[in-house]
This record gives C-alpha cells, sequence and structure tokens, in this order.
C-alpha cells in the first residue's frame, strides 16, 4: 500500500490491545486506484472448517428426531432444561410486561410506530395496465403465507432487530408468523423480547437458537410449524444454516456478514460526531468493519484522536479496539472520488457527514442504507427513524436491497383477454410460437379464434 | 392413491411411446386430502450425481483460464470454432436485421412495445415519509449496475425469454447489460436473438452457453464482464451453475426447475381450449408438469380425449407424450377445494378456466402467473400479453416472485434528521441503545445532543 505514513496499527501491535491507545485507525494517503481493491477487501470469512458439517449434522438431527433434538441441543447450547415445553406460554408472555422498565415501553412504542409509519409507506399500489384493447394485465401483493423471524440471544436482548422483521410481517399480512429465540439458562426467555413480541401480537415464540431453529423452521417439528421463509440475523452457525435450508426449498432474507459503516467526512464534518458513529460501529463485534474516507487529513487525524479518547471511557472498548485494528482512515482527493470508492465498496451503512449530503446522495449506486448529514447517526436508522437496519452486509448491496415490506410479499401477475383482445394478439403469439418451434403454444391461441369466429 | 378408477397410463404402459393414444392423462377420482401431498409431488429432480461436479470443474477453469477456457468448450459443446472472437461483431449485428421474416419483425415489436408498457407501471413511486418532525426517511431505487442475461440455444432460438429479460433491465437503466448465448456450430448466433437484442439496444453480446457463460459473467474473462447479477432460465447445467455463482458474491434471479401448468376448470370450461393449453405446456420438455383439476367428471375426460387428438399432429407430440405421461387430472368436490389444491401446489402458471375466474382469483395465495377465464391462453402471456414469463417453478411460487422491474433495482434508504428531529428522537434511541448493551450508539446520539445545547 501507498504512502501509509500514519500506520501506527497493526495486530502485532501490543497496543491494540490496551483500550486506551493513541492510534486505533490505520491511515492511508492518497492510494491510487489500482490500490483501492485491498482497501476495499472485507475481512476474509472466518468461516472454520467444521462450521459447515457441524451445522450439516445438527439439521440432520433436527429434521429427524425433531423436538427430542431441540430439547437437547437447549440443554447443550443454552444450558436449559426446556422439559417444560419449547414455546412461550401465554402466561409468560403476559408477564413480561411487567418486568419492562416503562421509559423502555415508551421507547419500544414510539419506534415501533415509526418503523411501521415508513413501512406502510411501501404499500404497492399499481393500477392494472390494458397492454393492448382487450388485454387487461396486473400484479397483486400476496403476503408470504409463513415467516420465520431468527432473533439472537447472546449478550444483550436484540428487541430492536424483532421490530426491524415483525412490522413488515404484519403490514404484509403474513398469517403465520413464528418467532425463535434462544432461552436464557433457567428456561426463560428475555422479557423485552416477549413485550416486544407482544406489540406485534405474535405469540408463536420458540425458545430455541442457533442452526438448530433455523432446521427446525425450515422443515417443522412437533412444536415448530414449518415456514417458507426466514428472516434474521445471527452467528456463522445460523448464517450457514439458513444457506442450508435454502436446499430444502426456504427463501431467505439475504446473504449475511459482519455489519458494516463507511463514513465520507468533509472539512465540515464534526470528529466528535465521526468516531462516535465509528465506535458504535465497532462496538458490534470484533469483526464489524470500520472504513473513514475524508478529503481533509485534519478532519482524519482530529477523528483519530476523538476514537482514542471516546474508546477510553466506552464499555465495550475490549470489542471496539479489535474491530478498529481492522479498521481504515483513507485520504481522498475529491468528493467525486470518495464516492467512487464507497459505490466500489458497497458498504451497507454510509454516513455523509458533508455539508451538502444531498448531491452526494445522488450519486449513490450501491449502499444498504444512507445517512445524511452531521445530525443523522447510524444509531437512529438501527433503532428509530422507522428504516429498517437489516441490510444487505459484504458488498450484497451491489445487488440486494435491505428488508422492507416487499420482503414479505409475492407479486403474482394477473391477465385477462377478451374476445376482441385475443383477435388483437393472437396473430403475434402464433408468428412468434411458431418462430420458436412450440406449436401447440401456437394452437393454443388458433384453436380460440377459429371458435370465436365459428361462434 | 384412493380409487384411480380411470387411471389407465403407467409408465409401464407401451401405449404411451405411441403418439396418439387414448389415454394420455392419469385421472384419479376424489383423493382424499392426506392423499394430495403425493399428487402434489414435482418428478425428482433429476441431478445427475456428477453435475454439480462436473460444474464445479467447469468453473473453475473458466475463472482460471478465462477466454481460452471458453473457446475450448465452444469447440467441445457448440462444435463452434471461435477463434475469430467471442463477441458478436457490430457487423453480425448489423446483418441480422435482413435475415428475419418482416412479420416476426412485426410480432417481436409489438409484444416489446406490451412487455414494455407492462413493466413501465412497476416504476415504483414513494414520497419522502416524516414519521417524526424532523426525521425524514425515504427509499431511491438505483439499478443493479452489471447485469448478465443468459439465453438458451438449443432446438430453437429463444428470444421471447430475452424480451422479458432485457425489457425489464433497459426500464431499470441498469448500466451494463452482458447478453450470454450458445453459438451455432457455424460460431454465428440466431438472428433473432441479434434482431430482439438490437431492438433492445444491447450490444455486449457474448457467443458463450452452458455453466462457462455462468462462470465466466460471475468472474470476468478477458472478453467478459463480470457482472453482479445473473438472469435466465437454462438446462440442469445452467442451474447448478448459477446457484455456484451465489458463492461468488453474484445474485441471481431465482431458483429454476422444469416448467409447469396447472389447470383448474369447471363445468364451463371448453375441453378443446383445456387441452391445447395442457398440450402448450407438455410441449416444453419431458420433464414439463402439467395439472388439470376439475370439479366436473365429464369436463376432464372431454379434456382426456382431446388432448389424444391434438396430441396426434403436434410436431413435438414425442416430447408432449413423455411430459403427459407424468401429469395428472383429479377430480375434486369444489371451487374451494381446487382453489386449497392449487396454493398448496403453488404452480409456476395457474389457469382459471371457471365460470367466474374473478372471484376463484381472489384466493390465489401461491402462484407465479394467472391467467383469468376461457379466452386467457398461457401462451399470450409466455410471448406478448406484458407480463414477464421468467417465473418460480417447483413451489418457490410459495416465497418467490417472478422476474419483475424490481429484480433489476435495489432499493436504498435514506434519511435525514434536523436538530429539532434530533430532539424528538435521541431520548427514544438513547434508552433502547442501553437496554441492547450498545452504549456507543447512545453515545452518538447524546454527543450530538450535547453539542446542540452548547449551541
Amino acid at each position: 500500500m501507498q504512502v501509509p505514513t500514519y500506520q501506527a496499527s497493526t495486530t502485532s501491535d501490543c497496543q491494540l490491545l490496551a483500550p486506551n491507545f493513541a492510534n486505533p485507525m490505520q491511515i492511508f494517503h492518497y492510494p491510487s486506484q489500482p490500490e483501492w481493491a485491498a482497501l476495499q477487501q472485507r475481512a476474509a470469512a472466518q468461516q472454520a472448517p467444521d462450521v459447515e458439517q457441524r451445522v450439516a449434522q445438527i439439521f440432520a438431527d433436527v429434521r429427524q428426531r425433531g423436538d427430542a433434538a431441540l430439547l437437547e441441543y437447549a440443554q447443550t447450547f443454552d444450558g436449559a432444561d426446556l422439559r417444560a415445553g419449547l414455546r412461550v406460554t401465554p402466561a409468560e408472555l403476559e408477564a413480561a410486561v411487567g418486568q419492562v422498565p416503562s421509559a423502555l415501553q415508551t421507547a419500544i412504542r414510539q419506534a415501533h410506530a415509526n418503523i411501521r409509519r415508513f413501512h406502510e409507506a411501501q404499500r404497492p399500489a399499481e393500477e392494472k395496465v390494458e397492454t393492448m384493447p382487450g388485454v387487461l394485465c396486473w400484479r397483486r401483493a400476496v403476503p408470504v403465507q409463513r415467516v420465520g423471524l431468527y432473533v439472537p440471544g447472546g449478550t444483550a436482548p436484540l428487541f430492536s432487530t424483532l421490530l426491524m422483521l415483525g412490522v413488515p410481517a404484519r403490514l404484509a399480512g403474513c398469517p403465520e408468523v413464528v418467532l425463535c429465540t434462544p432461552p436464557r439458562p433457567d428456561g426463560s426467555v428475555n422479557p423485552v423480547i416477549l413485550f416486544t413480541a407482544q406489540l406485534l401480537n405474535i405469540t408463536t415464540i420458540i425458545k430455541a437458537g442457533g442452526a438448530q431453529a433455523v432446521a427446525a423452521l425450515s422443515g417443522g417439528t412437533e412444536s415448530v410449524p414449518a415456514v417458507d421463509k426466514i428472516f434474521g440475523p445471527g452467528n456463522r452457525y445460523v448464517t450457514a444454516a439458513k444457506q442450508l435450508a435454502t436446499r430444502y426449498g426456504v427463501a431467505i432474507d439475504m446473504p449475511a456478514g459482519p455489519s458494516e459503516v463507511l463514513v465520507i467526512a468533509d472539512e465540515s464534518a464534526n470528529p466528535v460526531f465521526v468516531a462516535a458513529d465509528l465506535l458504535s460501529q465497532a462496538e458490534h463485534g470484533p469483526d464489524s468493519q470500520v472504513i473513514l474516507l475524508s478529503d481533509s487529513l485534519a478532519v482524519i487525524e482530529a477523528t483519530q484522536a476523538e476514537v482514542a479518547r471516546q474508546l477510553a471511557t466506552l464499555p465495550r472498548a475490549a470489542v471496539a479496539t479489535r474491530a478498529l485494528d481492522e479498521s481504515r482512515a483513507i485520504l481522498l482527493r475529491t468528493p467525486e472520488e470518495m464516492l467512487f470508492f464507497s459505490n466500489q465498496y458497497a458498504p451497507e451503512h454510509l454516513i455523509l457527514a458533508v455539508q451538502n449530503p444531498e448531491q452526494l446522495a445522488e450519486g449513490v449506486t450501491s449502499a444498504g442504507s444512507v445517512f445524511l448529514g452531521h445530525l443523522t447517526p447510524e444509531a437512529a436508522g438501527d433503532y428509530a427513524s422507522g428504516t429498517n437496519h437489516t441490510l444487505p452486509t459484504n458488498g450484497y448491496a451491489r445487488n440486494y436491497s435491505g428488508v422492507s415490506l416487499d420482503s414479505f410479499l409475492k407479486k403474482i401477475t394477473y391477465q385477462r383477454i377478451t374476445a376482441a383482445g385475443l383477435q388483437h394478439i393472437g396473430a403475434i403469439v402464433e408468428t412468434m410460437a411458431e418462430a420458436e418451434g412450440l406449436s401447440a403454444h401456437a394452437r393454443a391461441i388458433t384453436l380460440r379464434l377459429e371458435s370465436l369466429a365459428a361462434g
């Protein structure tokens, strides 16, 4: 890499392990375009060679033994005895509300309202189209009938993910919504998850996590209904299991990878805000991807100092430090160059911390979600502004959209042709079908036209 | 299976090999619901065990050796010497028009106009949404930047498929559209394909077919640009190659399987039309799936007789006969029962040959495309009515839509928050982030609010 004059951190640098170090990010000065590819590289997928094999075993086991397998895995992986039942009971659901602080209840309700408002506006409204006189074509949006929502457990209950998946599922009108989430060691589910589920009127809640939950959703067990499409994030076991599920005719929301942010900051940017946004990405996990582009070395250096300062008091500093170790701050020459770099990288989250973000935003061709201006942190979209936080990672913003109302709908096409319409379109179809060597297709028209002529 | 009293055809019945036989379809009388699953079964995927392995070899070879590998495969599989070039030249493109009969040119132009009109109406028009005062969220539809269209060769040039993929690609505004289609033994591409490509203003046309074409599109070669998403049907090698392409970060339109039709016919149906529609599906290939549901035994028996009669003079009778061998005509009791069966089966094409198709159409939950009434043959939608003929097969209508303008677009979400907006949403985000244990997320808000307060 060209002139990494400020490249203070490498994995072998012992400073990296201390939470309060001076130069948390690697800085690159004006890399040439041929050098960009290396800078746009994601950390190699850390798929342990045995993950796929282990997941395939779990899959086969759950598909064969059903609930019995789920009970064993809950004991092994979650330390939970679920012999009393894999499903959350109405009483458990009922009891959850009282355990959630009222400020949090209010916040979740408001976020729910915002997310609902934004996704409601995605409802397709298409007219019927008369493509020729008497040839009427249209689309109808029909909900995916059975959907499974996976919400990870782990260090914190990701109730925000449940909102992001449950709101569009409900708006789409999916008749069957099944929630899977891992149990706590005492066999219960975190009450904030249950409160959120109640808000969404989701009552089929399975205490199952990991690959075993995905396996159960893909084929059904005594307690778990089989579904048509599985949504939600997870660790590499869950990700591998979702990929495997597609072999059984089940659809998934999108391929998954570690979370990412790319910030484009010009000299108007506030380094305090930029540093806070980079850190809020870095704290997600040690494999989070963090990239800063700027045409101002002063901003990069000030941000570097701010990251170090804020890191010192961050509860998840250890996690963030490891993510920052792979982060890159890149000095480029122009806004156009920064935009070009970003479009090639195709970040999950793109923050435009610039003077005139609307102009730059028009040129974005690949990104999951874009945050405009200095007062629009990614955190707002992660929780409450209304946009969905389930977004394409790992460069998939080149060819995938984030989760939306569309993700829970199918568009079925319809057509109806009148006698007059058939006379208009008939010869066209006959000519094309014969040219493709498909005579029976032509006849399906000819026989009808003959019947009309005779009639 | 219960009471298959009229089950005249089995694979062991030697009559099946003669084109003019009396009972081409198996008939089932009032099967009970537990018996439906067997009747809804698709023919087992006839994936030869070596297909995946062979495709993986081709893939690795093309990704390593590029054009040199493509030239060899063209020689081996297509019998074509392409040393003069893998790309169709402007002169070849120019010369094509003169070789296409003018009636066919007119038909293709009219079909193009209809398909364009229908897909144009799918252009999303969404307003910006102010979810809270000062919190503005919206979506912007951006074309997938580089798309690859695969159009099979074989017995006939499938120019209709090129229309179905090329029209939405152009409407979406995809900047780079690459067409791959196998060469003829003389190294040329069928002029009807080239004429259609010209109509679509597609000029990057690669003479490559099979798994090698998909491999080339997934990584690029000296002559073939790499793309972000690959569209189009193909044989099992192409299908396996598309699945493999997804491992390299390339998206595909949908999983593929043999073509299918399900016809629901009541006593108002015309057996001549129903038979013609069943045959136009059956002639596609020996693995085409053909199902007839009726609540009238008279209609089933008359259709059976008509299928036999029309089959006698069909050019592709041999192919159709093999497909009909696996076909099923099923007598059920009510329209509701027929609809329920169809929704479980999730057919690619659904023809409602009934008195009041609109009513039945409202109850469809899973189908690729629906054809209403006695004068709306599937053939119209296959070629020219305007709807897309690239549709989910093999039960994927439960969780996928057919190709549409949406397939060539990504929806990127955007948001911009004002100072007032941040004051509205700030506490909500802080509360939720802290409850999920993500303090840096909360700080990205807090630091901005403090800055605003400090003025």
